[in-house]
This record gives structure tokens, C-alpha cells and sequence, in this order.
């Protein structure tokens, strides 16, 4: 039966083809970079993706929570995992060493305050830890400016002995923010260099750095140009979506997740509401085009505005045979929190379900 | 123990004595106004919520989506529920036929072909289906146009003998849209006469209309000031939230729900990360203010940006003292698809944490 007969909407599509010549591709291109590959589960956040990254040659993964560690640490497809984001507080750190008793874990850290909290933690339990330093390379997110760097290493090694300074780690997500394809490679580039730098001095100071790793779908294949940087954590490539298909490397039939919706009102020619609002499609903006998400059958047609259960169309003159019933695919502005949206994905092969894969780490933000 | 140290974050956290005061006011406001109170499940998503509201007066509920129906259904606490949308599609219309089963049903319809599957359902079914005629008061999203009433009326009347509509509803969420008050009061009065019209030509041609529903919130003590208007569906009266309170009327004082976050990194002076960010607050905006939401310990302090899992915080100097590990509360800007990211619900009285409500609709956009 065609899968759109089958599934009732809104339903997140994941078409088998695409996404694994995606996860193929990565795979080929840290393998030709001599690049360790860490893909970060945030963006599908299920047992069976992870599991075929890892068949692709990932050495490991990333996670975004302590949360999603625990869920796919339980699934046993990857026992090392690197917690891209500070872990602070007495209940995490309970969590962590838990944790630490099913995998191999490395956390990242920015702060001699987050230092001491992860150091106070496994001193108590008698235990070291692998931590990763995280530098803000022009993103002006979390993380210590390259320049402050080694003064958080010595710090760690002079006074928390129960901490292995193994690394270093940013997430130029500024770099995707232009639309300007020589921009995203200039600002790459930028990041990469530093981090290298930023390895060179802590190794000249006797540090051992074994992993000088970025992250950012958008400029994976940017940063990784510069010699130097070890390891790589892109995301999105999984699915791929229509904030990142804005760079005209890839297009609409690169995106391996779709939601399927249905039309439910045709209240004038020029306006049709779909079944999916933003708690399916999120209000996350695309930055390369206005509306909500695009939609595959009628790329003309934009979605202009959502309400929670309800996104509005606007049709042009081309799309007004649109009817209520038909059911269209949206690919996601943004692809990672409309995955968080949901418990299930749902598997197509050569236009038929064959498999519901759970999302298990939605909504573990903790 | 403070429910603060008790808690690990991000956590949702419902202040008890809030809620029951909002609950209280709005049920106490229908009662004074004659009105038939149908509070929106959408907000909260819980049983408790929802037993609250049926103590406080509540005659039935409202539910945007068929999964939300069936979740509260299952909970027993209402068996009178208005599924506000339009309910479309073959797997849709079976599940409808299961859900007459338990509870009392009464569905919009907003066009002759949904209507028309609706007949074929309810005919298959040997059944019959109370119906609402969804009508479009300037909002612009679902619903025929007040003129269009009587049409879509007689086209059931004449041809569907398994429909019977009983009434009409509109969504003045435009009503909402703006910031000033008599510009809010002038446009829900016009939604309402406009319905009262709609519902006196259909009572002149012979349809019983029991039912003249208004529904949203900021405009809940408004249109329902339009003799004629029979009953309302307010839905985040009961958290209130940081788009809501821009009207004057209602400060962060009322509002009853708040994420309890942690300060994660401090990597500048006017800088602060925390653990809350798109996958727990959303993107979505808030019409008076800037920023992602109110941050009750630091009001003047700025929610700039949010990535997946991080909120990004711009601190005056007033708020520079913030610390690592600090834990802060967030008024979200629109609480309904926060509490749809989240599992559970923490209530709080008099500071410390008394029961866990599951959120038992979270994600049912089926």
C-alpha cells in the first residue's frame, strides 16, 4: 500500500534512500579527510539512524544533553559518547557518574566553575574524567575565547586532578549564517584556524590534545579543509532541511525527512489550512525563504503563517486546484526540534512503510 | 525542601495557587455572565488541569485535535467534548466513529466535503453527529465567512441526514493581535455580532442553534459581552503567559507556570547561557516584548537568542552579578507549545514540589 494511504497525518516520513545515501556521504567524505566522525544525535535522535552512522565508520557520538546520553547509551549502538555542553548542577552530576558506568563519556567545559563541579564529582567517586574545552570561535554562544584557553587547561591540571584536559571543541554555527557561499568558507575557515592554533599552544604548554573537533552541518565541509582539526560532529546531514538546502548544493531531493500532512480547509482560492501548525513544524524561520517549510508538491505555495494545529497556505494562481483531503509533503524549516516534536518516524522504502523507529531521546533536555 | 533544589532542569513548574485563582476567576466570570464555560484542553494537556476546570463550572471541553480528544476522553473527567477543527480524512473519520463510543462528540465543519465525510462516517456507522459550523470573524484561517452560513447549513439539512448542526463557532484570535486595548475590545465585539447575526438567520430558517461558541483568551472578557454569545473556550487563562500579559491587565504574578532553568556558562560580563532553549521554550515570539521569554528574578534581563539547548542572555549591569549554577524561572512567551515539549508538569505550593502531572496529550497533533 502507498504509505501515504497508510499513515494518518501529520506523520514524520523518513525516506530510507536518501537518508542513507547521506549518511553514506559523510561517512566517505571523514574517511577521505583522514577526520574522526562524531555526528551529533540531537537531530534524529533514534537508535536505528545512530546505528547506521556507526556503520559508516562514526567512531562515536555527540550529544547535546546528559539526557540524550542516557538514551542512546542504553540503546548499546555507541559506548563513546562526548557531551557537547556544560554539565552543572548536583543532580547531573549524580546522572554523569552513573552514566559513566555504562560508557566511555567526555564533557565538554567553559568554566573553572563548571571545572570544579565536574572535578568535585569524580573526586568523590574516585573516578577521572576526559574533558574537552569548548571555544567560542565567533559564534558568541557558550565557550572561552581562544585566548583563554590555557588558562582553563592549567587551571584544570594545576588544581582538579581528577580532570584529563584531552581537547578542544567548537560549534561555528556562525558560520551558516550567511547565505553568501564564499562567506561560510572564509568563516570556517576562521574557526578552524584558531582552534588549531588553540591545540598548538596547549600542546607547547605539554598538554596531550588528541582532538581538536568542529561541528555544524553547514560548514562540514568547510573547517575540515584545515589541517590540524581531528574530528568532525555535523547533525542536520542526516536529513538535511530548508534552512540548509539554502547553500544550492543540495535541494529538496536531498531532504530524507517529510511531513506528511492533509489539507483540512479551503475557506477562499487562495488559502488552504494544513493539519500540521507549529507544534509539528516548530516557528522556526528558514533563512533562505519566507514561510514555514516547503512544500514538495507545490513549491509555489508558501506556508505564511502557523498557528498551533494549523498552517495557513497562501496559493498562487498555480496550486488553486488544491483540495481538501490531498495530502502534501512539507519538508522542515528546521529539521532537529520538529524530530523533538514527535515520538515516532516513520520509515518509507520505494513508497511503502516498513518500519516505525521511536524517537528516543525526544524531549530529554535535561 | 525547596522545590528548586529538588528539581533537575529544565523543568516546567506550575505554581498551585495561581492556577486555582485563574481557573477560579474564569469559571466565577462565566457563571456571572450566563455563559456556558468549554476551557480549551490545548494549554495544559493534563487530567488535573482539566478536573479543576470542570469544578470550577466547566460544562464540557474543547480539544483542537481528535489525539487530545481521546487522550482526555480516557481520563473520564469529561465525556462532553467539542473537537474545534475539522476532522478529515478516512483514518481520522474511524477514529471518530470509536471515540462516539465513550463520550458525547461535536465536531466544526467548515466546507460541504468535509461535512460530506463526516455523512458518510456517521451513515456507515448508523449514526448521527452533532455539528458546528466554524465561521471565519476576520481571523483569516479556517472557517466560511458569515454570509456563507446558512449555505453550508442547508446543504447539511437537504443532504446529510446524519448531521445535525446544533451551532456555531468562530476563533477571534485576530482579536489578539493587536497591543491596544480598545483595539482588542472593538474587534472581539465585532466577532461577536457577527456570530449573533449568523446564528438569528440560521434560527429564521428553521435550525435549532443552542450553541454560539467564542473562543481565545485575550479576548475571553470581551466578545463574550455580546448578548447572544452563548459559550466560551478560552484556553491559557489557566497559566497565563508573556504574550497574554502585554494587555495590562495581568502581570507575571499571574502567571502560573515557569521553566526553572540553570545558568550553564558566563563567558562574558554581559553574557549568560542557560539550559532552556528552543527545544523547551520555542521560537516563538512575544508581541509586546522583546526576547523569549520573562525571566521573573531578572525582568530586565534580555533572552536574545536560542539555539536547541541553549537560551542566550544579555545582561544589564544589574543582573551581572548572575552566577554558574544559579537556577532562574522563565515566563514563557506562548505557553501552550512549551508545555507540548515537555512529559510532565512539577506542582509547587507554598515552595515545595506536592505531585507530578503527566502531560498526557503532549504531542497528539493526530
Amino acid at each position: 500500500m502507498d504509505y501515504r494511504d497508510e499513515l494518518d497525518t501529520p506523520a514524520l516520513v523518513v525516506h530510507e534512500e536518501i537518508l542513507k545515501r547521506n549518511v553514506q556521504q559523510m561517512g566517505d567524505y571523514a574517511r577521505s579527510k583522514g577526520l574522526q566522525l562524531r555526528p551529533h544525535f540531537k537531530t534524529h535522535k533514534t537508535a536505528e539512524v545512530a546505528r547506521m552512522q556507526k556503520e559508516s565508520g562514526a567512531i562515536g557520538i555527540t550529544c547535546a544533553k546528559l539526557g540524550e546520553a542516557e538514551a542512546i547509551a542504553a540503546t548499546g549502538v555507541f559506548d563513546d559518547i562526548f557531551i557537547a555542553n556544560q554539565i552543572i548542577g548536583a543532580k547531573k552530576l549524580e546522572r554523569l557518574v552513573a552514566l559513566m558506568e555504562q560508557v566511555n563519556l567526555r564533557v565538554a567545559v567553559d568554566s573553572a566553575e563548571g571545572a570544579q563541579g565536574l572535578q568535585d564529582a569524580m573526586a568523590a567517586a574516585d573516578r577521572s574524567l576526559d574533558v574537552i574545552i569548548e571555544v567560542n570561535t565567533g559564534q558568541n554562544r557558550a565557550g572561552v575565547l581562544p585566548d583563554e584557553v590555557l588558562g582553563l587547561a592549567e587551571t584544570m591540571r594545576a588544581e582538579m586532578p581528577n580532570l584529563n584536559v584531552i581537547g578542544i571543541m567548537t560549534h561555528e554555527g556562525h558560520a551558516g549564517k550567511t547565505l553568501d557561499n564564499a562567506e561560510l568558507r572564509a568563516t570556517s575557515l576562521d574557526a578552524g584556524d584558531k582552534m588549531v592554533a588553540a591545540a598548538e599552544q596547549l600542546r607547547e604548554h605539554g598538554f596531550e590534545i588528541t582532538t581538536v573537533s568542529v561541528g555544524s552541518t553547514p560548514a562540514a565541509f568547510e573547517t575540515t579543509n584545515v589541517e590540524g582539526v581531528t574530528e568532525m560532529r555535523p547533525g542536520t546531514y542526516v536529513f538535511q532541511d530548508n534552512t540548509i538546502f539554502r547553500f544550492g548544493s543540495i535541494g529538496p531531493e536531498d531532504c530524507a525527512l517529510r511531513i506528511l500532512a492533509t489539507v483540512t480547509s479551503r475557506p477562499a482560492p487562495d488559502r488552504a489550512l494544513i493539519d500540521a501548525g507549529s507544534k509539528v513544524l516548530t516557528t522556526e524561520p528558514s533563512q533562505w525563504r519566507d514561510g514555514y517549510g516547503y512544500i514538495v508538491e507545490y513549491p509555489d505555495a508558501e506556508i505564511v503563517s502557523l498557528s498551533e494545529e494549523h498552517g495557513w497556505l497562501q496559493l498562487p494562481e498555480s496550486a488553486q486546484h488544491m483540495k481538501i483531503g490531498e495530502k502534501v509533503q512539507i519538508i522542515p524549516n528546521h529539521v532537529c526540534p520538529t524530530v523533538n516534536l514527535t515520538d515516532e518516524l516513520y520509515l518509507v522504502r520505494d513508497g511503502e512503510l516498513v518500519e516505525i523507529w521511536p524517537v528516543i531521546a525526544r524531549g530529554r533536555s535535561r
